[in-house]
């Protein structure tokens, strides 16, 4: 069966900006998507902020498989609720790939912990992005080192978590360097982040960009079935306990209360 | 210079129960404050939920090298200004210890990023707790293993990120088992989780658990600077590039407009 | 194309001990095999210490998308030789399930860097397997705990590097706890690490172990191309450089020198 | 009590190259030991690898709190047994902080399971060098970059497994990047590894490098007693079990045998 893939966009640029509108016609969102659907394994749709719920109603996430997310000026305007929604789906086992201006998005911030702010910089830099675990599923296909000719420059210190690993480093023209490719875990969903993808340059026209989100894609997909109590504090009264027990002192809880939170 | 910890406390149960009463007649907060200055090396102070602003004020926090957080039956009365405000002291730097169902609490799910969720059973059962590294700062004075004689079991999963250190595993006479104590970095943060602290037994009493926290404070204080930036997303103007670097192509921002958030 | 499995035996106590010979009529390494069999998606063979070269010639271990180890009693008759080859072909992107006393198997204590020690019992005391992360695919198709009736006790402190992943925890009658999943990643090569199987009880029998092993087996095997440059330091000579760059100042080695290692 | 430092060099360099001497007058060793001394809190002193026993003997480790390792063209000359006793000193707790081509000495491969290579060379190209958590210990007193003006280059892949932090990025001239600052745990033991430190050109003469060696053993030294047990394998007989428990079943060993290894 395909790998079900989503991929959000903010689609405020893509429509209102005539430079990003001439280079992504079908919106980022269209452009990473159709590449997706290059690949017979996977299957990609969109969605988008201005639809009702921005397009992630609790049905779409559940035939989820794997959500990318494309954000940059509108961060505030998506709902908390579908954030909290989409974060249980994460937690549950859904994958996600955060692109580009997306670690300022409700959803990474959420998910990571931390500010994850970053330096930037738009001069149309070059960027060269090198491979530091060219074994790794993301990896595969690509050179030790490819360069996106012009880009946004991201720079260190990026506040997020240490990651579980760090896949891509990038080197820019001006002098600085930004962990561009990282792996997070939350619960049961796999998390990967992917810095370049600035709106103004045609780099999800990229093929090496192009090759990296759909390797995430299949990496970030876990078959597992939805583990859908991840957010359950579950009781285990004292007479199911797995090894024999009896109740001793004093208890706070009535039996079959429901714990605080 | 001592180190500054604040021990927070929802006060709750600790008034309102009898039996907690019984036990901590100046509450929980107030037992480990106290524990605590039995240190020359510490200074602590206490703040509770009913205070303004919960006791935790800008100027309180800055003042804080290390905050103890414990809550149960009123994680939702947190307010979540104070909650960011706590968040972005810790990602400056400042240490957190949060303890038992502060498992629950707003700041630490911010902090981690997952549901923090877990099996629980309130049957006065026996825990004994293991050192996974004894040469860890937190495990310092430690036998290899000790035994807390009555405690609420807290089992595994624990919906956590993982950690950066294993400091304790639990066993417990029921059956169960459980990451007791865990190391996660947030930013310039230190967090420590430790698990044991029901509110229906003297476990805040307990010399061993005594000697954890005074621990903890230690592992977290960080004497660094504040990191008062950790949240600011900086541009470096073309101009102000450590390499020398002319602008090249279009641009969605204004020279030197804010970023989007 | 099948997962190729190739499960290591040190075959002595399984020809040897009259117990270990009862339960394990083809030795464990058999039994293992046999399991993995079972699953049309691998095709595991078989190798064992006293055959030439342990089995483990260059040209098998080309062969083999993913090593499985037991040993026991003569870890030190292991050749150094294939000791270091079997760490490169890992390093290369062959995985590694270390099975049980294989802890203090030179190949693994090689990978760990770390002298691997626990505590030991053999009581055939009951041992309780708990699921850290029930998505993990090494974790499929099991409840959320599940038993060993007679196991030896193998306690913390566990003396290996903090892992990328804990997926199961075990308890234990006489009161210890024991890391008893956990997976590493060393170059290409991702590590298993699973502490059930004492040969005098039929633990490799089990379909709970017997499912774990099948899930590492396809967890561990990575289809990217063998990393064969790993170990290599390669020099990249000044006109070769990413970037144009002219040589500046003095210089230890002469053009076209090997690095010293 | 001061830290005990001992900067280990293999002061081949040093004494037979004219440029290295011109340098470094009392050797790489001498000149990173004056600086540490420069600090009221650290007592460094040296070693070089053609002393008896390399200057490292059981005695002297012993009375050895962090040691810096700086080795290049002999690291085969350093003898197998010396290696051995410095691995088991890190893991019961001495500290290492291992400098530039130090990547590929015994004892840094030996404690990271891995290959430890890298991409190099040495045409005297600029190093900037970025700190990606300035709240870190070892970042302390650094601004947010800094610049090495003739440096050889060590660019990824580096072979070394995650680190428990990335503490330092370096961009050069000619397009790489490298992780150049990062810390690893083995045991009681804490690792920085620092790539800076090429012999021709004066870079521990530099008063970041030297700041960040400062740093680093501050870092690196752990106050707690010797793990003195951390590779031995305690057996734990029955009737000494924290929980009561009776023998069952077979048994491979004799009560009191030595476990194998």
């Amino acid at each position: 069966m395909a790998i079900r893939v989503l991929v959000w966009g903010e689609n405020i640029h893509d429509r209102e900006n005539e430079i990003v509108r001439g280079i992504y016609p079908d919106g980022m969102h269209g452009a990473i998507a159709k590449a997706l659907n290059a690949d017979p394994a996977i299957e990609a749709t969109t969605a988008t902020l201005e639809q009702p719920e921005h397009g992630l109603t609790v049905d779409r996430l559940a035939r989820t498989d794997v959500l990318a997310w494309w954000g940059h000026r509108a961060h505030g305007d998506v709902s908390d609720e579908v954030v909290d929604r989409v974060a249980e789906r994460v937690w549950q086992g859904m994958g996600l790939i955060v692109l580009h201006s997306g670690h300022f998005s409700k959803i990474f911030r959420k998910l990571m912990g931390t500010p994850c702010a970053l330096k930037w910089r738009e001069a149309g830099e070059k960027e060269r992005i090198w491979v530091v675990n060219p074994s790794h599923p993301i990896a595969q296909g690509l050179e030790p080192s490819f360069v996106i000719p012009q880009t946004e420059m991201y720079g260190e210190p990026f506040v997020v978590p240490e990651p579980m690993e760090t896949v891509f480093i990038s080197w820019y023209d001006g002098g600085e360097v930004f962990r561009s490719g990282l792996t997070f875990q939350r619960g049961g969903g796999r998390i990967f982040y992917f810095s370049p993808g600035h709106e103004v340059y045609p780099i999800y026209h990229d093929k090496n960009v192009q090759q990296v989100i759909k390797n995430a894609v299949k990496w970030a997909a876990n078959p597992a079935p939805a583990w859908t109590t991840v957010a359950v504090a579950a009781n285990v009264p004292t007479e199911r306990a797995p090894e024999p027990l009896s109740q001793r002192g004093p208890s706070l809880h009535q039996p079959g209360e429901e714990g605080f939170r």
